[in-house]
């Protein structure tokens, strides 16, 4: 195949007559589709039962994509169990968080303790690599799907319990960590340390816990439970195909799975992106650059959107006109090499029937939506391999830290209403929206590359990240952090300093006390025309200037934002949920210290990104999310890669409602 | 007895000492009450335990009804089970969706596949028949109570089982109805497949399932299986009773039952109404001639309707003098022989104690709402028996199926927001209140009776319907559907055809993408100057023609109504969920078209609705539901039978605030 | 140490090493802290296993208590349990209202039926005793921790129908006052009573119950139970020391127990103080009123209140400053005798390490909250004994029932949205603004000291409480009671009477039906200029004479409020649910009837409190609730206590911002 963004999806033929398949491969010609998943959900059918296999029909699938010049992608289908292995082995089957034994049904539900689980899912994946190793077909291998949730088995209990022995070493160090000296839970034998649940530590859900400590704990070990699971199977197929690379579906800011943890294991990052209603496009974007921070930077997949509309929420919306388009072209900016869909014929019957595809339960070729995709089909073979593999080069990174979000988020006080995600997106929109590349990035990531520092709700603070941190801005960068970040260390215990414990030197201020309130309570920040809301941390200026105050309440004229002088850089702290014009202002404000607005931040509608591909071609990514044409005045000459048009520096650049340009600037 | 409509109540005297009996005698002649429901509560009186029956109580009320003149409706009492039942055969209690098995409490909670339960409760309704079959006051059986829930033990999973294999024959033909190869569910076993609960298909609750189809088998086999229940009582009652009339008292629009399948086994329809607050009058008047259509338009009775106010609301509104009378003569208009209420005297203790009765706990005549129900008694005895044995002379159809509520709201996408009652109401009310009368009947229903045929949100379409549709329209007929209908099959399954599948010929439309949007969102609709939300399909006319457009979005001004000419008659379709005003517009100008305006389709607050005596008497009910006096001109020459008033057609026609006439027309 | 009001808080320097408590220790003395509540949660420390106890912490915490001049207050610590007993006996831990039995989490979660933790517990409280009685430091025992919450295990369930022989003797006796003829429940066994739960008499959780009765004789068998426990640990401590006053920490207006049946085991009453978010000063203030009734009022201590803020909220705001002085200046004035802190020092870790503490975690003392707390230890210190012993001068009682809560709160009909605190808040928020001294009494109270008993939302009417409210009236007193009482007798049966039941006579009213609407429903008062909501009684007088009428609906012009002449006094029946200013009318007519008006009741803002200490000098307490300086004039020359100033009887008489005045009155 020619070297091309990777074109496709989720292709499910056996929920149809074989003589469908003739019309879907048409129809996938037509759409110039090159690429297929493949057997996501076809374990009760390659395996009827435990003494048997039979892949008569996978094989007739990658036949017949192999005969055609298509890809595939073949998953182990490892997420979706088959009936008779739930009923013969009761406990691959999840006890849940109220402690309810479930029996079969749905998917997504197998216990990742479970020994005949594995031992069945790892036979699978070793017997699917060494059937289809060396078949021509074969692209990549997809590991399991969308892996996620949790089990509160004995088995799992027990497994906690000797990952609690491998990280703590002794209970002594163990009750320190804990802090279990409150509410007079020393433990003195592992063999007491019960799963948080809502039948022990926890009450009103999963993140209304006793001890922040020990359900952090059992987040960070579902993480390395689930990626148990998955590299168990990596191993299996390795044993039988050592090259082809091996991803899984993540599922881009989805806070069960600290992804940081499985990005080392990934041979490429792929993930699924759906995202809320009304997101802004920021959203997706910060998504895709927290995926493409999984593989330092390298591109990734974008392994389904729909072509249409969802199924599974209360509403879905239909994507509109040009908005599937635009949603690609921005996958490609950010990093995508391939973009694929969920999927290509919509089943007829179960709770996704009604989720979108790329062919309908008619079968059609004249309908909008084929239309559009197979017209972005064209596009992307008239694009080639230009984009292929490029990089990003950004001079912003934003950390973004399971750790913090999960610290945060199950925190007893200040307030529930603060929300990791929206916190941190904030200031992504507000860089992005300026015209900045960002990097999102681990808290453990090199920051040498970089000239400003977003640390937003940096609610834990570990290692020597503070010192990493002053290294920026000592010479000559720029970090900023907000309320509610160094508040804790790696086991969640306060640190016994003045708040931002770690971050103090750094940002010139003490905090002693915080105010929280409802959603309702407006406080205005008069230097920055904005309002704050939820939070607000009294500000003892210890060497920090101040940028702006509160404006009302007892701290009325105390500092809302601070700006301390440090090294040849500076440090930022913002004390308050400020609203999106007061992030605005502020982040506009470091990002032009270091000349890093871009030449469209007048035009908030116009995201823009840019990629230096392997040969050098600077690429400058131009998306217009508004329904209404963007009159710009080109910022450098340069040709549109999808017209073929070359635009002069200062002349007139229009781009269409929902348009992008693909612009290789000279 | 004179033959008139039936009126009176449940009546529990085992709650209150003796002496207070003659009180309630007493009052039961001021109130002309003739009817009495009994022993619905009366299980652990008439049996202290499984070897000792004791019928004392029983004998002396049914004797003293007997010697007063008046009817016993008689219950078997098998909905509330004794204590020691619960105690010495645990498997009586349900086990419930989320998987707990329950201990004694409540009622209504009886395990329908237990075998304890099913020789129990025949049994009882055995002894009360061989007892009291030829008493003098015996009118009718009432079989157990307001059947309805399930149970989800192991005894339940393997009647399931049973039940599927039944339906199915084979488990290669379930696994092709339930489209197992969706998430790797192919069967192998029977026993593989477990009841769709909270610990296997379901999340957030009964209406959220993986398989639709599966939990669409669970709610067809939830009603047999109660039905069952029912069956089996009646049977024991048969044994003892040849000929006394059976029924068990339904609920109206009750979801979880199917009660066109119960139907064929009820002598007669009864049901109890508790409309829900601010519901206008047409939603009782819907459930009046659901069940009306039950028995294929034989008169039904009221079993149930409160004098007063509930007690298990979270607000319990009193009805205001005059609703209680305006309510009685509503159900008699739509075919009620027999009004009774709930209850006659109210209980001292436990969750019914605020629940309203004839007779309150100070035993009182001179309360406003004895007096109005006695007042009440007066005007029905002097009524006499000239409705009783009436039919409806309806040419509008209006189709109600349980399946298609059933899958509609279990269906993951396009919207949880569309509800089927509601749409199906909207589509009545306007047909009522333009003054016609309605058929509620089932999808098999026979058609050829009909000029109009309203089949809002069928979702569901099997069987020929569609074929019975279409001999509708081409013998000159009008058909109505809606949005969300024509889409599956008898199992959930998307038709492999255009939307909306075997209607589309019909209808003339094509339909390939729909959009959903939330609540708030207005979507004008000018040429009828309304409103629509939540769902938009968008309409390709394939021969309709274009009646209404979208106002807005990029549909504009594509179709959101459409008017198909069929052989002699028209289809039209209505592609959204139109407000009000919209659902008025276009079901006036289908039924001017058959010339059934009714004469009084100008007075929205006052309800018409005819009935035809056995003896070819033409009864033309009025009912004002405005709190203000009603100013009409008589269309017809007729006889008020309620006041004996003769008024000539063309001359003025007043009625009260709240008031009702039933004329007798000339 | 010199006679004060005791000053400190809970401190568990466990959770600290040793190094830091010298720091503590000098931040003690800094603040005047003179009490120390030590050993809540040390129960995993002072015993590591079942054989072992190890008091050396605890030693050493007493001793340097002692050698500094302080006292302790010193916990048994079983409210919380160690692990190893959680995991040795399981049945310690409790089985929760959906009848899951839990395993190790949290706190406050023990069985109170469990043997072994009544043995273990019991062992607890011997071996502190056995060992502390004598040490100078301590000063009160304090048993467990803040009781509450129930378990439903077989133990549980065993101890429960022990509890119904003891009360209700017999079967039949107890199918009488339970009613069960209703729904077929009569028992014949007593093994067949299950605890009502969501597995047997709920749904829709713990207030939605098919059987009133049971529900409320398990809530009374809850208090019991749990008193039970705090019994146990009494009877032990006594074993060893036979002064030492022994307390528990309660919590005010707190539903799941009866603190009325706990008060007279208790040797002072304690509580812990944390006002719900926005609550008017009259709540904590009705609590304290509360608190201080249970041992007839008797000084209490403030076990507990936040120095800033809690963490347990979904918003926890901060104390702004003056208000922690307020609030405890309240407390004074209404019976404390010793104002305490949760807690001295902040917890690093788990879910109270945001919770507001004396000395935070960088254990600073130059804090705006150490200085606010260290500036009141000042205050008190100079305020010195002579509010110690004194008692509130009320003539006006409230009678607070918590059988009535229950019955009320428990009830289906006539609405959910009626809630006793808020009612009854409402009576003395308005008699407390008005400047009347209120007494918070149990229903079985003495009754003669009063000239005003409010009784309202008084739904259950037991023993001769009738007899002696007619007393009350009869030598010329004021009764008022409202709608919705009198309704239930000991049993919650309804009154087989004219509502309100017993109450009638001295009312003078009949009622014989009530509506009641949503609460976006307002019924205007016309002759109050007030408005009122939820429930509507339609009042017959019967000797009483209307005050007020309805505007609107049917019954408007018919009494909403009633005042009916019954020997020298009068009582006052009010119908209805009256808003804020309609309360205040009659209230205040009421008390102005006994010249009970206050001299400041013109300034609503500013709480006045009487008291009389032992040497009968009389005090008055003026607090100013409002952010604006108070400007009165003199009622009477007093010296203000805290600042030694005199002010003469109709000079100006300034309170600051939140300003406290204790005025010794001449």
């Amino acid at each position: 195949m020619t070297r091309k963004i990777r074109y496709g999806g989720d292709y499910n033929p056996e929920q149809w007559p074989e003589e469908v398949w003739d019309e879907d491969h048409r129809l996938f010609t037509r759409a110039r589709i090159d690429t297929l998943t493949v057997g996501v959900f076809s374990w009760s059918l390659t395996q009827p039962d435990e003494d048997s296999y039979d892949f008569t029909v996978l094989d007739r699938v990658l036949d017949r994509a192999a005969a055609e010049g298509r890809s595939v992608c073949l998953a182990t289908g490892t997420a979706a169990l088959p009936p008779w292995l739930a009923r013969k082995y009761p406990d691959v089957n999840r006890t849940d968080f109220e402690g309810r034994r479930h029996r079969y049904g749905q998917r997504h539900n197998f216990c990742p303790s479970s020994p005949a689980y594995r031992r069945l899912a790892t036979a699978m994946a070793a017997r699917l690599a060494e059937r289809y190793a060396a078949h021509p077909a074969l692209l990549a291998w997809h590991i399991n799907n969308e892996y996620g949730g949790c089990c509160y088995c004995d088995l799992c209990a027990e497994a906690f319990r000797d990952w609690l022995r491998d990280r703590h070493g002794t209970l002594d160090a163990l009750n320190d960590a804990w802090c279990t000296a409150f509410w007079s839970h020393r433990y003195t034998d592992w063999a007491e340390i019960e799963p948080p649940s809502a039948l022990t530590e926890h009450w009103r859900g999963p993140d209304h816990t006793a001890f922040q400590s020990t359900t952090l704990d059992w987040f960070r070990f579902t993480t390395d439970a689930l990626l148990g699971c998955f590299l168990a199977e990596k191993e299996a197929i390795r044993r039988h195909d050592a090259d082809t690379p091996v991803t899984t579906n993540l599922m881009g800011m989805f806070r069960p799975l600290d992804y940081h943890r499985w990005a080392p294991h990934l041979d490429f990052a792929s993930w699924d992106s759906y995202p809320p209603l009304d997101a802004p496009p920021t959203w997706p974007a910060l998504a895709h650059d927290l995926m493409r921070g999984l593989k330092d930077g390298a591109p990734f997949w974008l392994m389904e959107q729909t072509p249409s509309t969802t199924a599974c929420r209360d509403v879905n919306p239909l994507r509109r006109p040009g908005e599937l388009r635009l949603a690609t072209f921005q996958a490609i900016a950010h990093g995508a090499d391939a973009t694929l869909y969920f999927q290509m014929r919509a089943s007829r019957g179960a709770c996704e029937k009604y989720h979108g595809a790329v062919i309908g339960h008619a079968g059609r070729d004249d309908t909008r939506v084929f239309t559009e995709v197979a017209s972005l089909g064209r596009e992307l073979s008239d694009l080639g391999p230009v984009t292929l593999g490029a990089r990003t080069p950004a001079r912003t990174a934003l950390l973004f830290d399971w750790d913090s979000w999960w610290a945060l988020e199950i925190s007893d006080g200040p307030s529930r209403l603060v929300k990791y995600q929206e916190t941190v997106h904030g200031y992504y929109r507000a860089a992005r929206e300026a015209g900045a590349d960002v990097d999102v990035v681990p808290q453990d990531a090199d920051l040498t590359p970089y000239d400003v520092v977003l640390a937003p709700v940096l609610h834990m603070v570990r290692g020597h990240l503070a010192t990493r941190l002053e290294a920026v801005a000592r010479r000559g960068g720029t970090v900023l952090t907000t309320f509610l970040s160094g508040r804790v260390d790696a086991h969640d215990r306060a640190f016994p300093t003045d708040v931002p414990g770690p971050l103090a030197a750094l940002m010139g201020v003490r905090v002693d006390e915080w105010d929280a309130r409802p959603p309702e309570f407006v406080q205005p920040i008069p230097e920055l025309s904005a309002e704050a809301r939820l939070v607000f941390e009294l500000v003892l200026p210890r060497g920090a200037e101040t940028v702006a105050t509160y404006g009302t309440d007892f701290y009325a004229g105390t500092p809302a934002v601070t700006r301390h002088e440090y090294g040849d850089g500076e440090a930022w702290y913002v004390a308050t949920a400020l609203d999106r014009h007061g992030v605005d202002r502020v982040v506009r404000r470091v990002l032009d210290r270091h000349g890093l607005l871009g030449p469209y931040a007048g035009h908030p509608a116009v995201e823009t990104a840019h990629r230096v591909a392997p040969d050098g071609t600077r690429l400058l990514f131009l998306l217009n999310h508004a329904q209404e044409a963007a009159h710009l005045t080109a910022h450098a000459t340069a040709t549109d890669l999808l017209t073929g048009k070359r635009t002069q520096e200062g002349t007139a650049l229009t781009l269409d409602p929902l348009g992008t340009a693909v612009l290789r600037l000279q």
